[in-house]
């Protein structure tokens, strides 16, 4: 399984986090973790899951997304 | 136009008010105005919304409903 870890904008707490996690949990089923890092601004997601709909998830929580993190 | 005022639990900053705002917005759209009072920890929405749709709404965005505020 692979990860895949993205950069988000404008989490700033846990709440945000968890936020974000939800929202790429609901809108991939078939992820299976979601690992936010506040402090690098990323989002790391274990398991199946196209970038497009990691960002429409991400978009329409009110976070911005930044695409593939190295 | 009514404004209903909820209780929800767990905002902790601005990127939690925008995200429930949000979820609301998404899943009411009739739903005119959305305020977040993080210090108050409430949400006022304008517009014709039932509480339980905003209930789910505030739930699945990883916030807790408490129900509505005086």
């Amino acid at each position: 399984m692979t990860d895949s870890r993205y950069h988000v904008a404008g989490m700033t707490c846990g709440g945000c986090a968890r936020s974000v996690e939800l929202a790429i949990r609901e809108a991939a089923p078939s992820v299976t973790a979601v690992t936010v890092d506040l402090e690098a601004g990323t989002v790391t997601v274990s398991g199946a899951a196209e970038a497009a709909v990691i960002e429409q998830a991400v978009d329409d929580a009110g976070f911005t997304f930044g695409g593939r993190a190295a």
